[in-house]
């Protein structure tokens, strides 16, 4: 047999997986790591405990499998975006990887935002200007930790890094270097006026490679290690995100992927780069002639945690309740109440937020409260408002790609079929739940087949997911979120501006 | 001995308590009657239960007293205010007495404040344009019900029926007409342009009265039953807002009185009759040469008990709490959280507002909502936003009538300590808790005192009421609610337009 491994190099864990020509799983494996956040708003990660959960990963994978190792004929690379890891002249690391989570960045993205060159540098690089981008992070070094840039042989990311201790060369694929804020996505290059700001040269810079590529000679040690021979190729890949939608099938025109997970993201793919003209959707390349268009989200499935830690005490819960989760009763609770929730409105924002509003002080609202409202509206007005959100990042998706005509939706709010409906009724769009289990690490692999011949085409993927669950939008429910999505939309536009103040008033008194 | 007779006629019960000359109490008694809501927004009392109620607390007090019926020197009137009841030309009612609460003539105040023609009314008869004032519901019953407009001889309140009903004649106070919205208080009559706007004529009205006058000659049917002579005086009296701020005695320039039931009011007294340049004041007439200025607000204690029934559920009390009371548990649980809430936010306009803001359509929120924030953060919150819009009602008065000195408070959350610890920390003035039974039947009977010569002066009322608490603002606390406030009042101001659409979404949708 046949077969290709796709890796998945996640913020919280790595994955692996085995899969045949067809997409079918052959095996499977999983390593976390730690998380360090030793000060405020740091969100860093050991590169080599990251080097070793994926040797570790993809050594169980293949031995899970019972695979000949001469028939794994590749290895396919997604990962994370935006992470920074410092390289000194030594090629070793001079900071931890920084991943997109850590937020000691804000002060310089914020500024860029201000005097303008943000906008002009987000024209060129399709990255939105946000303390996540590598572009915000070395500006933030270079200011802040003068002594660790001026060290800095090479600014590179998680993939590269895993690439270098592997091949020993630093190699970036197009699709993790969109995300860099540093690359220009019209001519597939790194941007001069970035590296202009940043101080940096080109040659601070890992080579750029397409997602396609590959490469060949793995170290023999880590050869040795996995069984696998020198010759097997390596395809670079991409980032989780856009591999994600390759991963449920959502790369034809106007169909789009919605994920809710702890936070969320809206996706589409288009054929050539753009960018929105109020930059605050990202333009990611999947390769060079698809291009991921979409806006992430911080308030996701999060949100829902709060309701059930906050509002709901545990002892709520029932000796016949404690049969089934927490979550479930909450989504039975929420499920009582008509769509609209008696028009209580919630913004979401509990911890900020980026698409689509891309403001770090935004925090939670509740609006529009009666005598008549009860603790199961506040929930359920609580999935609503997380859905109102990521249907705003739609409209602002869909004045760049035309209005959408179905949706592909994943994540752990997929599980739920009132979150389902919700989703359908909301973005009045047929809703799928592609039988997919992995789907970075799915769409790394369908990308991998594709490098090597395989598939002749990225959308063979549509014959290796099934369909799980299908929801028409209900004209009903739609038509009740018609009349308060413009008041919601509104009051989100009017609250904007009091965030600054509330959270700065917030941080003045925490301890 | 010489004993004075205080009975108030209020929204749910009338209560009378008897009298020493040195306001010490000797003997009381209460009864409730029902409030007619057949339709939505009515809210409609049966005249004659009410007359029942007065004649049988009158019985009961005199009665449980064992006072010589001989001894009782007087009986004077505390009322509610704004009750509208038309009569026949038999002297029979037309209506039920339609009460303050009653929000029918809602479109009619709506329609006066838009034509301009509310203010111009208001600036002679310091009621605030609203469906609560005879004015508005005058102006309904013309428009929706015409033959029942066509046949009322009389427009009269309440007390003007208990005193017809009782000595055959209409005659209304001052102090009751002060709250019609066709009383001009500043030459003391009825006003023409609201005369000419209802289509009625000065005969249709009670004959005017000064709070202190006093009528001898009840009918020998109720002075049988009561057991008292045609001899002994009737004071006509005043409103029970009035008579409370003098019942706790708070009537020198300065001392505001902050009462805080189910609903809650602001009010100070004032020397002269004066107006709100935006119409959002009342001024009622205590007598002649004391008025009272203030603000009515719907959402006090009503709020907190929407808190507790529905954030918080009956079986979050455990058995050893059982022994205390869910607002004790609730008041404990808000105590644990910092001044300010942790920058938690909360406007309580659960059911529309009158003071500060006059919207009937304005709905409740919370604001600045992190993970951080738990379900007793939304409790002190929202106890905070019950005192923080009574602030906005003082601000608006200081603006007239100078800054506070002190604060009187009553109502059924002096009972609380940390209630009355935030309205001194909120208002930054030191709060006293008068020592003081069913102050409105206090301030009858010392306005009977002084209208029958047992004591000089009103300010005789101060060695009548003892002290419970007094706090002092709390620098540290105060600090906080300073940086809120503006935030508060500005996010108010913001919020205000957005209510109409949500309310009607909510009337549209509701069953």
């Amino acid at each position: 047999m046949d077969y290709m491994l796709g890796v998945d190099i996640g913020t919280t864990s790595t994955k692996a997986v085995l899969y045949d020509m067809k997409g079918k799983v052959i095996a499977y494996a999983n390593a976390g790591y730690k998380l360090y956040q030793d000060v405020p708003d740091m969100a860093e990660e050991d590169p080599d405990d990251i080097l070793d959960a994926v040797v570790s990963v993809m050594g169980q994978t293949i031995q899970k499998s019972k695979a000949n190792p001469t028939e794994i004929k590749g290895v396919s690379f997604s990962c994370a975006m935006h992470s920074l890891i410092l390289m000194d002249h030594d090629d070793q690391p001079l900071t931890r990887a920084i991943t997109w989570a850590d937020n000691r960045a804000a002060k310089y993205s914020e500024k860029l935002k201000n005097n303008g060159m943000g906008a002009e540098i987000y024209a060129k690089t399709g990255t939105p200007i946000h303390p996540m981008a590598p572009l915000s992070k070395i500006l933030w070094l270079r200011n802040e930790k003068p002594e660790l840039f001026k060290q800095a042989k090479k600014f590179i990311d998680l993939k590269t890094y895993i690439f270098f201790r592997l091949f020993g060369t630093y190699k970036m694929d197009y699709s993790m270097a969109s995300a860099t804020g540093m690359f220009n996505i019209f001519n597939l290059d790194w941007e001069p006026q970035a590296l202009d700001l940043l101080k940096i040269t080109r040659d601070q810079l890992p080579d750029l490679v397409e997602p396609t590529d590959k490469i060949t000679g793995i170290d023999s040690r880590f050869g040795n290690l996995l069984g696998i021979s020198a010759d097997t190729p390596f395809i670079f890949g991409a980032s989780d995100g856009v591999l994600s939608n390759l991963g449920v099938n959502a790369i034809d025109p106007g169909v789009v992927a919605v994920t809710i997970g702890t936070s969320g993201a809206v996706r589409v793919v288009v054929d050539k780069p753009v960018v929105d003209p109020d930059g605050k959707l990202f333009c990611y390349a999947l390769t060079k002639d698809k291009w991921v268009v979409g806006g992430p989200v911080n308030n996701g499935g999060i949100v829902f945690r709060w309701v059930k830690d906050q509002l709901f005490a545990p002892e709520r819960i029932t000796a016949e309740q404690m049969q089934v989760s927490t979550y479930d009763i909450l989504t039975q609770i929420a499920e009582k109440i008509p769509a609209g929730s008696d028009g209580l409105l919630f913004h979401p924002y509990l911890g900020g937020e980026r698409a689509p509003i891309w403001n770090a002080y935004a925090r939670g609202s509740y609006f529009g409260l009666t005598r008549k409202h009860t603790r199961a509206h506040m929930v359920r007005a609580a999935l609503e408002g997380i859905v109102y959100n990521l249907y705003v990042v739609m409209l602002t998706i869909e004045k760049i790609t035309g209005k959408p005509k179905s949706i592909q939706a994943t994540g752990g709010f997929a599980r739920s079929s009132l979150w389902r409906q919700l989703l359908a009724d909301i973005f009045e769009q047929p809703v799928t739940i592609p039988e997919s289990f992995e789907s970075s690490c799915l769409g790394a692999a369908v990308l991998g087949m594709y490098a090597l011949g395989y598939v002749d085409d990225l959308s063979a993927v549509k014959d290796m997911i099934g369909v799980t669950h299908v929801h028409q939008p209900n004209e009903k429910n739609f038509e009740v979120y018609r009349e308060l999505l413009p008041i919601w939309i509104r009051l989100s536009e009017i609250l904007e501006p009091e965030y600054k103040e509330i959270a700065e008033f917030q941080k003045r008194h925490s301890n």
